[in-house]
C-alpha cells in the first residue's frame, strides 16, 4: 500500500519528467540551431542566406515559446515547491527546490532562471532589438569601413537604449549594467567582475611599461615566411591529434572567424589559415580545441538538459585560453611541437624552441588592436571596453563622447593613442550587435585559466615535463574531473572554489604573467 | 467606409496571413530538419548519432504538432468557406476554397490533405510504425548479410500489418495500397500507376528477349581503368558546370549514398567515387543535378509553402531521369562530353564517343540487382516489388510466400532466378523502412521524363545539336517555365496536363526505348 509520502514521490518524479521532457524539447531545437548556425558558417553557399534567415527565426521563436509558456512556470513552481513566487525567493535568499535531488535542482535552478528573464522581457522589445541590430550591423561595418563614427552614432545610442529599457524590465531596481553583463554571466556578481578587471589594470599598466623600457631583444622572425594552406590545414590536425582531440566526436574544417560549436556527441572546430601566418594559425588552433575539448567532455547522460552544458562563457574561455596560453605558449610546448611541425615545414629546420617559446610571447606595444593583442595587452583592450561600455549603459557617458574617451584611455593605459576611430572605437562588432556586457569574460576566462591551471598543477605536480613528451592525459583529466564533467551543475562560482580551493581571483594571473614575461623580458622588479 | 465585402475580404485576408505564417513555420522547421539531415549524410562525426536522432526526434514532433494542432483545423475550415467538413467535400468532388486567389487554394488544399492524414492516424500508431522500423532496419541488414530471410519475416510481418492499420485509419473504405502509395504520389490515382506499369512489363519484357538475342557486340571497357578520387570529382563539377548547375545556391560533397537535398536557395548535390567505376560517378551526378535543378528552379517567394515546394515524388524523379538518361546518356551528350573528361582523364583519349555512348546504354540480361540495372531491366525489377508489395498490403501474399514468389517474377520476367535471398527479396532497404508504395514512383519518373522530353522538343525542336554545343539552357528554361516554376500549384495530372497536353502516357517512353535500344542492339522489329 502506497503511503501519503511514496504518492506524493511518484507525483513529483511524474513532475520531473514531463518538465525535463520540455527542457530536452528547448535543448534539442537550440543544438539544431546550432548546427544550423555551424553549416552557415561553414558550408552554406552564399545565397543560401534569406531560406537560413527564417529557418533560425523560426527556431528561436519556438524555443522562446516552448520556454515562456504557461506550462513551464507552472511545472517550475510545482517543482520548487509553488508556494514562491521567483521574486520572494530571491528576496529570501532561499534556494529553489529543497526536495528534489541535486542534479534535479540544478536543472530546475537554471530553467528557472532563464524562464524568469525571458518572461520578463516583452516579445516585441525583443524583436526591436533584434531588428536595431541587424540594421547596426552594416552601418557598423559602413562606419569602420569609411572610419566615420557619426554614421554609426545614432545607432548605436539606440541600441544602448533599447538595452537599459531591456535590463530595466528584467530589474528595475539594479544596476542595468550588471543585469546585461549577467546574460553573458549569470552567477558571476558584478562586482567582483570589476575587482579583477581593476586589479589587472592596475598590475599590467606598470609590468607594460617595464616591457617597454625592457632592452631584451626576442626572437620576432621565427616563423616569417610563405606558408601553404593544405599543409598549415595538416598540421592544425597534428595540432588536435597531439593534443588528443576526439575525431570521433568532432572534426576540423575553416571560417573567416573561427570558432567552436556543438554538444559532447559532436563539438566542432574551426580555425583559419593565412600564407604569412603559420603561428597564429597553430594558436587559433589550439584555442579552439580549448573550446572543443570542454563540449566533448561533458558528461553525456546530461545531454538535453544543463547537467549536460558547458558553465558560461568566462569558463568556456578559461579552457580555450589555458590551452592557448599555458600549454602552447609554453617552452615544453614548443619543444614538443616543433619537431612535428618541421616534418610539415622543413624551412623551419634551423629555428630553435626557445625561439619559437619567444616569437609566440612577444609584447606588441604599440598595437591598437584587440584581436592581434598579446597576453598582456589584450586585458587593457578589455578594460577600457569595460568602462566605456558601462558607463554608457549607466548613462554616465554620451556615445558622442565614446571616441575621445576611447582614444584618451588607450593613451593612458597603453600609451599609445589611436588616429583613426577605424583603429579605435569602431573595431569592434559587438557593440553593433547590441552586446553589452560580453568583453569582460574574455579576460576572466584569462584570469579563471590561471588559476585552474595553478590548482591543477598543485593536485598533479608541474606538467612541464609532461607536456614536453606531448602528455597532455593528465592535465586533460584534471579538467575533466574538476570542471567538464559537472556541467551546469553547479554555478560558477561554486564550481571554481570546489577546483581551486578559492573564489574567482586574479592572483594567479599575476603571478603567471609576471614571472613569464619578467623571465622573458629580463626585467628587474619582476 | 468600408462595405461589407471589403470588411470581410480583409478579415480573409488576415486568416490567410495568420495561416500562411503557420506553414511557414512547419515549413522551416522541415527544411532545418533537412540540413541537420543532409549534415548527418555528409558532414557529421561517426559518434554524433545520439545527439542527432533527439534533434531530429523533436523537430519531426514540432512540426507534427503544429500541423495537427486545432489552430490548424480552424484555420482550414474558415478559408474553405466552413460549412463543409473534408469528408463531405470528398464527396460531392467540391474544391475547397472558392474564394481564394487561386495560389492560396493551393496552399490550402495541400495543407489541407497532410492535416487530415496526419490527423486521422493515431500518434501511438506513428511512434510504434517509427520504433518498429528502426529495429526492422538492423533486422533486415543482419538477414541480408546472412542470408536468411527468415531473420526478417516476423518485422516485415509487423511493419505490413502496422502499415495496413494505419492505412485504415486515413481511409476504412479504401484499398490500404492506394492509401499507401498516395503517401508518396498523393494525385495520381493508383489505377494510373498500374497501368503504366503493366504497359512496361507487356512492352519490355519482349523488347529485353530481343536484346538478349540480339549478336550486336556493344563496346563494354569504354571506361575500364582506374580513376583517381580527386579528378573524378573534379570532372563531377565539370559536369555540374556543364549542365548549368548553380554553385551560389548549391554545393557538390561525397556521400555513401547519392542523394539531394534542400531548399530553391541552397540545393545541394552528392555523388560518390569508386576507383573501378568512374561511368558510374558521371550518370550517378547528373541524376542528383536533375533532382537539384528542379530544386534550385523553384520560386523564390514560394519559399516557405507548398509553391515553392517540389511536386510529389514522380515529378522529381522525371527531372533526375531526364537529366541522367534523355541527356546524359544520348550520342551527342558524348560528343559533348567526352573532350572535357579527356582533360581530366588523358586515358581516355582513345574512346569514341559512339564507345562511351555504348557503354552508358548496356543492357545487362543477367542482372539480379535492382541499382545496377539498365533502362530497361530497371522497370521489370520495379513492377516485380510493386506486385508484390501490392499483394502483402492487400492480404492476397503472406510474408513467407515472397521469396519464392520474388524468384518467380524474376524468372518470368527477366529470365533470371536469384540464387540467394540476399540478391533476391533482401536487397532493397525500403520494406525496413515500412515504405509500402514507394518503388513504382522511380518508374513513373522515366515514364514521365520520356513525356516530358518529347513534349519539350516538340516546343522547341531537336535537342541534339545544342547538347553537342554543351548548351543547356533552352531544355532547362523549359522545364523551368512547365515544371519548376509552379511548385506545387497544380496537382499532379494538371501540371502534367498542361506541360504536355495530354494525361501521363508510357507511350512516350517505349517509343523512347524501342527505338534507341532498337537501334543499338540491331533489333529487326523494333
Amino acid at each position: 500500500m502506497a503511503t501519503d509520502q511514496a504518492r506524493s514521490d511518484a507525483s513529483e518524479a511524474d513532475t520531473y519528467d514531463r518538465f525535463e521532457e520540455r527542457v530536452q524539447r528547448i535543448s534539442n531545437v537550440g543544438n539544431a540551431a546550432g548546427i544550423l548556425g555551424w553549416d552557415q558558417e561553414v558550408m552554406m553557399p552564399d545565397e543560401g542566406t534569406p531560406a537560413r534567415a527564417q529557418q533560425l527565426s523560426t527556431l528561436s521563436s519556438i524555443s522562446h515559446e516552448l520556454l515562456t509558456a504557461d506550462e513551464t512556470g507552472e511545472l517550475l513552481a510545482e517543482l520548487e515547491g509553488g508556494e514562491t513566487t521567483a521574486s520572494s525567493r530571491e528576496a529570501s535568499g532561499e534556494t529553489a527546490s529543497g526536495d528534489l535531488e541535486s542534479d534535479q535542482a540544478a536543472v530546475v535552478r537554471e530553467i528557472r532562471r532563464r524562464y524568469d528573464r525571458e518572461t520578463s522581457v516583452p516579445q516585441e522589445l525583443v524583436e526591436e532589438i533584434s531588428a536595431t541590430s541587424s540594421n547596426a550591423h552594416p552601418k557598423w561595418k559602413q562606419a569602420k569601413e569609411e572610419d566615420d563614427f557619426e554614421h554609426f552614432a545614432p545607432t548605436l545610442e539606440k541600441l544602448v537604449d533599447l538595452k537599459r529599457e531591456y535590463a530595466n524590465h528584467i530589474d528595475p531596481d539594479a544596476d542595468p549594467y550588471a543585469v546585461l553583463f549577467a546574460d553573458y554571466e549569470p552567477y558571476i556578481d558584478l562586482e567582483t567582475a570589476e575587482r579583477v578587471l581593476e586589479r589587472l589594470r592596475e598590475n599590467l599598466v606598470p609590468l607594460i611599461d617595464a616591457v617597454q623600457d625592457s632592452d631584451a631583444d626576442l626572437t620576432t622572425d621565427a616563423f616569417a615566411g610563405a606558408f601553404d594552406d593544405d599543409d598549415q590545414e595538416a598540421l592544425a590536425r597534428d595540432v588536435l591529434d597531439s593534443l588528443g582531440y576526439d575525431w570521433g566526436r568532432g572534426r576540423l574544417d575553416t571560417a573567416p572567424h573561427p570558432f567552436s560549436s556543438g554538444t559532447q556527441f559532436d563539438a566542432r572546430v574551426t580555425t583559419r589559415f593565412e600564407e604569412d601566418d603559420l603561428l597564429g594559425s597553430i594558436t587559433s588552433t589550439i584555442h579552439e580545441f580549448g573550446h572543443a575539448n570542454y563540449t566533448q567532455g561533458l558528461p553525456d547522460d546530461g545531454y538535453g538538459t544543463p547537467l549536460g552544458e558547458a558553465r558560461d562563457l568566462s569558463v568556456h574561455e578559461s579552457q580555450s585560453r589555458l590551452w592557448e596560453n599555458h600549454v602552447g605558449r609554453s617552452r615544453p610546448f614548443w619543444e614538443h611541437f616543433l619537431p612535428i611541425a618541421r616534418e610539415r615545414f622543413p624551412e623551419l629546420e634551423d629555428v630553435t624552441p626557445e625561439e619559437a617559446y619567444e616569437a609566440a610571447n612577444q609584447v606588441h606595444d604599440d598595437n591598437l588592436i584587440r584581436v592581434e593583442a598579446d597576453e598582456l595587452t589584450y586585458h587593457l583592450h578589455i578594460v577600457i571596453r569595460f568602462e566605456i561600455e558601462r558607463d554608457l549603459i549607466r548613462g554616465d557617458l554620451e556615445v558622442s563622447e565614446v571616441p575621445e574617451v576611447w582614444n584618451d584611455k588607450y593613451e593612458e593605459y597603453l600609451g599609445v593613442r589611436p588616429e583613426t576611430d577605424a583603429e579605435g572605437c569602431l573595431q569592434d562588432i559587438h557593440w553593433s550587435h547590441g552586446d553589452f556586457g560580453y568583453f569582460s569574460t574574455y579576460s576572466l576566462g584569462s584570469v579563471l585559466a590561471a588559476q585552474l591551471y595553478a590548482a591543477a598543477e598543485d593536485d598533479c605536480g608541474d606538467f612541464d615535463d609532461g607536456i614536453r613528451r606531448g602528455e597532455f592525459d593528465e592535465l586533460n583529466g584534471w579538467l575533466r574531473e574538476n570542471i567538464h564533467r559537472h556541467g551546469k551543475r553547479y554555478v560558477t562560482p561554486d564550481l571554481i572554489e570546489r577546483a581551486t580551493g578559492e573564489g574567482l581571483t586574479a592572483d594567479h594571473f599575476l603571478a603567471y604573467v609576471e614571472s613569464k614575461y619578467g623571465e622573458l623580458y629580463d626585467l628587474e622588479d619582476y
